[in-house]
């Protein structure tokens, strides 16, 4: 009997590179028969924690210019939608309230992808309760329904306790992605992962 | 009459992934049919520039964790050779104004990647000049000369100016690669950015 290899996928709504990863991760592991465990979680208590209380991206010019150009860049080469939003980062809170609160994978991530898609094409708020209601509805989930336990101490906890986890194991910046403790992080790193799951797993 | 395809290669001594790119992008350039121009430059004033009086890798504790088990990982998978610096950064200064006075392609190229060994693979001082000298010499370049000569107002102004235009191209970090005006950074784009000067050159 053998053990399906695995890793983590740690994403945060308001960045750019988790979209990339989030519309490949899916397709990519299922090629290597990799499992792919979706988390949700928030980079801003992380940055805080580093004295950032903004985007790197727009803390650092040259950064931040460099990043969408390469966003631009990497959706032409890989065939994905894009729009530079008009607003970044956006608040990725309840989102990922929402998400936490989605148990069953195959949901969480198609709503993910929904939500990422609002974002970096749509140029929608995907702090608006409204639109988050909308993107569950599409889904088939119960909007109402779930934005009330996405409310919930519980779920507000558990989110939390995972941005803890995060920052414990050293994560640092999103997408990242964790294979046991092994860290990769990076859309850009997504393939060394699979391949560092296989092997290893 | 087909012009060849080229880029410019820029980095920095004190730069861990400078030193990867340094050993793999002659082999990969060749095989891509696309040339080389390197540039060394001083990331210390670009840091400065943003506010930060040491790397990132010192100021961003996580970040740093990463980078270290990242340039173990890389260094295994590539089969080069590695040894965490006991010292980090080192002060490049001294080697990148010699390899700036070294305007022969091959022999930067040979004197560069003798520096990268020096820092990354025998942990010696870089910033000593009876080191360097003793590298040019077994690269079987004028040692005292080029001491004398890197040491010159002439090559002091060139690298510097050379440093304020990498600032002034949008240059961020090390290494980095500008195939034209387009802007890749990071050993990890070394391919992509290989791949658009054949596609666009």
């Amino acid at each position: 009997m053998t053990q399906t290899p695995a890793l983590e996928f740690w994403f945060e709504f308001a960045s750019t590179y988790s979209y990339l990863a989030a519309a490949e991760i899916e397709e990519k592991s299922l090629a290597a028969g990799v499992a792919v465990v979706w988390r949700p979680f928030l980079l801003g208590p992380i940055f805080a924690s580093q004295g950032w209380t903004d985007s790197p991206f727009n803390l650092y010019r040259a950064k931040g210019a460099y990043m969408w150009r390469d966003m631009e860049r990497l959706c032409v080469e890989k065939g994905l939608a894009w729009r530079k939003p008009t607003q970044f980062p956006r608040n990725g809170l309840l989102a990922a309230r929402v998400a936490t609160a989605l148990n069953e994978t195959g949901a969480l991530s198609r709503f993910a992808k929904a939500v990422f898609r609002a974002n970096f094409v749509q140029d929608r708020d995907i702090s608006d309760p409204a639109l988050i209601e909308a993107l569950l509805d599409e889904q088939g989930l119960p909007g109402p329904d779930l934005l009330n336990h996405a409310a919930s101490n519980e779920i507000k906890t558990a989110l939390r306790r995972r941005t803890e986890e995060a920052a414990a194991r050293g994560l640092f910046g999103a997408p990242s992605v964790f294979v046991n403790d092994e860290l990769f992080w990076g859309d850009d790193r997504l393939d060394a992962a699979l391949a560092w799951a296989r092997a290893r797993c």
